[in-house]
């Protein structure tokens, strides 16, 4: 099953800089090889349901080795069967509909 | 890793009452036997990563299943290393604190 | 227009114990007249919009005067327009579904 | 207090194709002369906390005059008393410590 999510990882405990540690997980996604995009709010991946999920719990792992006690992560999880539809897509359905706009 | 969720499951293109797929998913935790507790709007669950994650993958198989053909899930993820703590225990540790209100 | 929203808010820079600020939550919802429930993951808030969100933005602004230098929060935000639905509805009517299992 | 947010827009009861609804949501955004940024699973907004969350209601009500009877949003909201941060900031903070990898 392929799925799409929005991942957002909070580490509590280290302070309010968390820059390091959101790179630390844009460096596991890139080792899973996995499709991604980071945003300004959190970082977009898709893939083969058990990839992605394992990516994100090497994220929690790695930043409790990094010294986080605690983490909280907020994500959106989207599966669809009647259709394959990639983030690409999804970004022009939309915009297509705004071009038309004046 | 122990971990507690809170899961929220949309289903789409199946109308607007959901209520038997939210019933589905609280059948799937009871069977695999998790520490779960539904609210209003969403549900908690508790126990090790793996088996946690299996459900929330098994919700999505059985809603496309029941004939969704497209789900949004939002989740919340926490992990903590620095001690355990039980949902009962976030909630004790809130009340706790407002229980010296007049 | 009513809303139904699950809230969690979560200070940063403050350390991992942040039940004093859950609790400090709970007393704004309370003093604002809202119905909420608090769970293990977040807290369910049901009333007017702009109450609502008024009681939000009152949260964000309470944790940080007490120290809190950055929040971020994860909310679900419900409306809906073919009926009445309160918190206690939506429980009740995944719980009939449920009720009929051995 | 200004405040970035990340919104990802959900009606039900509309089938499963809701891009005309997402491409409604960006044009509210955008005659609100608010900064934003759509991405592949919701979209980065910044600006006044009253000036965004006029925006995000004015969005379901949008959405519901559109014919959608239910909507289910979820977001993430940030503030910050320690320092100004763009949406651009965040990204460049993480993307200047990935650019010393190889």
């Amino acid at each position: 099953m392929q799925v799409m999510i929005d991942l957002c990882v909070v580490p509590l405990g280290v302070g309010v800089s968390v820059s390091e540690y959101v790179a630390a997980c844009q460096r596991i996604l890139r080792e899973a090889g996995l499709s991604y995009q980071m945003h300004a709010y959190g970082t977009n991946i898709e893939g083969e349901w058990d990839e992605v999920f394992a990516a994100v719990k090497r994220c929690h792992e790695v930043l409790h080795d990094m010294g986080a006690p605690r983490i909280t992560s907020s994500l959106r999880v989207g599966t669809r069967t009647d259709r394959d539809q990639t983030m690409t897509d999804k970004i022009s359905s939309v915009e297509e509909k705004l071009s038309g706009d004046a």
